[in-house]
């Protein structure tokens, strides 16, 4: 494959699952240029089959592995299964750090598994579309079970393990004050709740509290769906059964009840709106980028103030040219020195 | 003071110091309306003396105790102190959680120290914007440091704490792999380095490590300043001496140098960028907040995709309307039910 093939051309690959397809098509989403956007059109189109299970958790809490873990576990029952993780890598050198160092070799090597990080490097609102789109590319290429893995700090990655079908929040025992403080923003979006490391003495001291605050909030619980807490153990294996059915359970009620309508229907709206904040902002940020150093210097000296030259900008900038080839759709923010 | 003051109001009382409506101004540009925006305006113009540190680190790193401590550290030095904390509380409940429940009581009760904890909860941008005008209330209310501290994970959080003159970035030992991999991503944004918690026995060899870590990348180095390694324990206050007097070294660097300038320079640039992207997604939520359920459920069924859509809604929508009076720009994104 030396000639660049079209996003086009890439998704005709992608939906016989070429699995060197799927990761330059991905990238692309990645790229947000206005040339590939129709592919990314039709990839959503042809999308929604498959069962996206959000994962989120604290620093600490052991979610890679157990995503991992769990993705074996899930394709032991012969489903194929992908698995988005967004990384939080350096805003600024832009590498990935987690990536797949932490991954189990045993998965990397099963072509039924398809991991791929995705750095938050980037504008954030570009980051929720981007992983979305790259979930329905793996949608599309056949994998029954999308999980789409991320940091539990940050709005964006939050929302993001949100809109999925089914949440699962992993909590950890041994944890600080200051982890739990930020664990506790994230407790209330769980459908299914985890406690990994629970081959350490303290797990179950978590397990029990995570229950009993379930049971002070269970007037909030709708009949369908009462959360379930389960510990498990990614050195032993333990509890990953039984989180494999939960997670079954809930794809039904998912896919077939109201509440899971529902909830699909507020994804979509979740999906429109970053989506068009993120064609907004390209907009503004591919003009904006043409203009020199007067402006910040008028404002470094305090000659002018953010807003009524922000206000001026966004008065002169062609934010409602949409014609393809008019520029390249970049985030062209340049950082701080 | 029953009757509402207006942002103008708020902003004469601001200047003479007045806490109460330092409180109440900083919550309108936390609100982001835009008939607040001619305060922040103001606000803007006249500020511009103080020294801004912005503080970040890893969860778990000591962050809160470590600025409580500093916070006093500076103040013997007879300066007021204002402490800007991000904090990262419930995308969701919008509580506060960290919040003042761990800042030393002994800073609190000094009146020459105004501590003000803001959410992130909201749209990122807009926290980027509202922090910064947060940061120069305080400037303006005659807080001579201002003290920027945000969780060193998210691209916004770590770009905050690099808008600012003197970039501090706060290690600790004993953090584990994931935690690590995280710090990996700001290190390289520090003025000035902290290792916390350095009573405990295993803090030399992360203090070690980090000196190595500088010494590979010292080629990078620029002449003017050679970025500090300094060990503090926030228990017996070791290393606040040597981390003030770091601070004081810097500040002349940020305001007497040609790379203090251009620092300044980027941070404007920055600003000017996040206060446009703020107007701009704020028209758009505004106007698209008036939308109904059709456009969601078309997308949801895969009549459509979302980029299609969105181009569709960015071609209809008002963005170039920018007159007072015509709505209120507030964040008006509804969450994932």
């Amino acid at each position: 494959m030396t000639r660049k093939l079209s996003s086009l051309e890439l998704l005709e690959r992608v939906k016989v699952g070429d699995q060197a397809a799927i990761a330059r098509l991905i990238s692309r989403a990645e790229g947000g240029k206005l040339e590939d956007r129709a592919a990314l059109a039709g990839v959503y189109k042809i999308a929604g089959r498959a069962h996206i299970i959000g994962v989120t958790g604290v620093p600490g809490s052991g979610k890679s592995t157990l995503v991992a873990r769990l993705a074996a576990s899930l394709r032991a029952g012969g489903r194929r299964i992908g698995v988005v993780a967004i990384d939080p890598s350096s805003p600024y050198s832009g590498g990935s750090i987690l990536g797949d160092r932490v991954r189990m070799n045993a998965v990397a090597t099963d072509p039924g598994i398809y991991i791929r990080s995705m750095a938050s490097h980037g504008a954030t609102g570009g980051m929720a579309r981007a992983t979305l789109d790259a979930v329905d590319i793996l949608d599309v290429a056949g994998f029954g079970t999308v999980i789409v893995e991320t940091v539990g700090v940050g709005q964006d990655e939050v929302e993001i393990a949100r809109a999925s079908h089914t949440t699962v929040v992993v909590s950890a025992p041994g944890l600080g004050d200051e982890i739990q403080a930020i664990k506790a923003g994230i407790l209330e979006i769980a459908d299914i709740h985890v406690v990994s490391k629970c081959d350490r003495g303290d797990a179950n001291r978590t397990l029990v509290d995570l229950k009993q605050m379930l049971m002070l909030g269970l007037s909030h619980e709708k009949p369908e769906w009462t959360t379930p807490v389960i510990g498990t153990s990614s050195i032993s294996g333990a509890g990953f059964d039984e989180l494999v059915a939960a997670i079954e359970k809930h794809r039904v009620i998912a896919f077939e009840t109201e509440r899971g309508r529902k909830r699909r229907l507020a994804i979509a709206d979740f999906r429109l709106r970053k989506t068009a904040e993120d064609l907004l902002l390209a907009r503004f940020n591919a003009s904006l980028g043409q203009l020199g150093r007067s402006l910040p210097t008028r404002l470094a000296e305090r000659q002018t103030d953010p807003y009524s030259l922000a206000s001026e900008l966004l008065r002169t900038l062609p934010l409602q040219d949409d014609s393809p080839g008019a520029h390249h759709e970049r985030d062209a923010r340049p950082k701080i020195a």
